[in-house]
């Protein structure tokens, strides 16, 4: 890994003097990954005056490790017939990403300047979502019949697999009329003889993607199955595409971030989770307010209990200052074990049929928890008032609170899944504020009727 | 994908039929990772039962897809010599981790009963740490030297590549004292005249993993460049065994859940993040008091705060009940922001160059929600106690509190990576208690000021 700072002050140092060779040379020694941090890292003008000087292998290698705003924007700044030519090297899927996501016109103007085989097959790959199979997929792969020979096959790959996209791993097996019908390994290839027909090593019992497929879906196949790359069929069975793992390991990244926003009380439903990073304001703010608002009313609800001990905190203020401490373990409690549950449901590792299991161990360790942070700010309280009853008051709220933290913190999670609501969407905003509702109530009862015997 | 609840209740009655035939006919039809995951949802005497009737083949291939507490109790409870084959039939990096994760006494005994080659390299591979890329690796590759032929090549893979887990994707070169000099892709082979030497096409530019590098490198490495498998070299550089994308597949998973654990507050450092949802309680309490302990510190500097305007409690009362909405929306907000820089840095979507832009962009949005939200309370406040002043202060006190809470929230995390702290540890709890003590002390203030002109 190269250390990017130091990279790019030297860069810049080599933009100053403007000796071309120099920037040249500097640049066409990283390895396109390494280029595209750099780039990233770069002023606007600065990436112009650099890409100029990238070789256009290393440069169209260098777009499709870009993030997309990137590739927009430097294949809208160059010469029209340089970006054609880049984009002709990209591969499928690459290309139709970085086509669907400029404006419609520059879009069509492109298509027009590539070759015409290609500039089809991309219409073809932009009629599907991004985030669907079809989308994903490249139309670059290797189809054989079932009577072919490993002899004649493999003659055939060194005849047609010049094309650099090509995908090798697998060698797909069709009819005449286009439907899968089996894969063969080059492994299977490699270490067969030469006069084995296909139909004898190929493997029929294939794992397939539907053209429809969405994201989460494919992630969660290719998580399961650990294949290196899958086909994509129609509903005819007809192979259309392939999809390879690379294309994969960025969308499981991004059903993370989604799931991490969503935990967090962020909407990314309709909205592009770059946007929410990185888009316009009010792109962010329309993604940061609904959960927002559905704390507000969960909070008016606890200042409405609140209100309802006014007698209670008229006639002893001082436990009012508990309230922040109460809120905030129980809160955090809560919290950990929502996170335990969302997490263990969203990689499988729980289960809808251990709930149960999980709902009484997370209430021992709530229970236990409690009672420990409710012996130390029982003691904390005592010493600091000098009140007893006021300490062993709080102490037992803090326990009780605790339990039920982690008890709501288990149990919510499961209820959505049991309700195919996705658990991770606003649980953390949720539970904070049924925590705030319930635990004021428990607290506020407990000194009403102990403290002050108000009722 | 397999509907499991409906499987594991057929091969429940088929159980209850004791028909053997019929249960291994069942059962061999599936895909070994959707066996794995049927024999999860099993109990542990049907699992037993079960696996007596799957085919060695099979049962090996779904041993490997089998989370470590299976694996073990699966071997463990079949025949010795059985499990002792099955282990045979594992690749390295498998079998050692399935060794590892045995009683010392149990892993001699294996060890001792493999073919003694087998054996060997495993307790080579057992040296290191599991999480390490020599913990990862498997020693199975495919090494020629620069001055052979293609044909020579394609001849000696037929002839050396029948082990079934020989990775075949690349060929390394190497000198003859196993140096690692560079890499030849298969399409390479494939595609380049069989009289080509090997020195003419092969890649010596090569990313290579260091065997002492640790998990989160490793990821963080194939995320980048996104190759199928990388080699693992020694401080001579000699190549010692190469780490696939599938084995990385797994440390992403994990690498995602520490950072979702640790921003939650639980720690992660020395407990495996596997024993805090399924381990021992004493293990899970341990791993969640630390942060807890640190928020009640924090708490009780809140409290401190809250005392200090005792006198402001004791003449409006009712100023106490707006907490816990003042501090459940600043926390919601300071959540969302910290949540999105803290995955941002991780993902690399953020560097530290553009904390300054983010800081800017982050009090922006959370000046203007804070606003929305402000008049909000203010409205409802005002209508619901009928006194302006009051609404004017917790509606003033509402807006401040959420500018405060995303400005920390974002920069906390810029402040942690800036200083090599990784910016997901504790970050929810820390920025909660936080904004608890920083937002009582602007109502307070705000109360005490302009509400009673205590000051």
């Amino acid at each position: 890994m190269i250390n990017i700072s130091a990279t790019i002050d030297r860069i810049r140092e080599i933009l100053e003097d403007e000796s071309k060779s120099q920037l040249a040379e500097e640049l066409n020694g990283f390895h396109s990954a390494d280029l595209a941090d750099i780039f990233q890292a770069l002023k606007p003008e600065e990436r112009l005056e650099c890409f100029k000087q990238i070789e256009e292998e290393k440069a169209a290698d260098m777009i499709e490790y870009l993030p997309a705003n990137l590739q927009v924007e430097i294949l809208g700044d160059i010469d029209t017939e340089l970006a054609a030519r880049i984009i002709t090297k990209l591969p499928h899927d690459a290309a139709a990403d970085v086509l669907g996501d400029m404006e419609e016109d520059e879009t069509e103007a492109y298509l027009d300047s590539l070759p015409q085989k290609f500039s089809e097959e991309l219409r073809e790959l932009m009629n599907y979502d991004e985030d669907t199979a079809g989308g994903m997929m490249t139309p670059l792969f290797m189809t054989v019949k079932t009577d072919m020979t490993v002899k004649e096959v493999l003659d055939y790959i060194r005849e047609k697999a010049e094309e650099e996209h090509m995908d090798l791993y697998y060698v797909y097996v069709t009819d005449k009329h286009d439907h899968l019908l089996g894969v063969v390994s080059l492994r299977g290839l490699l270490t067969s003889p030469f006069k084995t027909k296909i139909e004898n090593i190929m493997n029929s019992d294939i794992v397939k993607l539907h053209i429809d497929d969405y994201r989460d879906a494919i992630s969660e196949v290719f998580m399961k199955y650990q294949f290196d790359s899958l086909p994509v069929v129609d509903q005819y069975n007809h192979l259309r595409g392939i999809v390879t793992w690379d294309d994969i390991q960025d969308a499981v990244e991004e059903e993370t971030t989604e799931e991490i926003y969503a935990s967090s009380g962020i909407a990314t439903g309709d909205i592009d989770e770059d946007e929410i990073l990185e888009g316009s304001l009010f792109t962010s703010i329309r993604a940061r307010t609904p959960w927002l608002f559905v704390t507000l009313i969960g909070e008016l609800i606890a200042v409405n209990v609140a209100n309802c001990y006014g007698k209670t905190l008229q006639a002893l203020p001082i436990i009012a200052i508990f309230m922040p401490l109460l809120a905030g373990l129980a809160g955090n409690i809560g919290t950990q074990s929502i996170t335990l549950m969302v997490r263990g449901l969203s990689t499988g590792q729980l289960t809808l049929s251990s709930a149960f299991k999980h709902i009484g161990r997370e209430s021992i360790i709530g229970l236990s928890i409690g009672s420990i942070f409710g012996l130390l700010v029982m003691v904390f309280t005592w010493g600091w008032q000098h009140n007893v009853e006021l300490g062993l008051i709080v102490g037992i709220a803090m326990a009780i609170n605790m339990l039920l933290a982690s008890l709501i913190g288990t149990l919510t999670p499961f209820a959505m899944k049991r309700m195919n609501i996705d658990p991770a969407v606003a649980s953390g905003p949720v539970i904070a504020t049924a925590i705030d509702v319930l635990g004021l109530t428990v607290y506020f009862s407990l000194v009403s009727i102990y403290l002050l015997k108000l009722i």
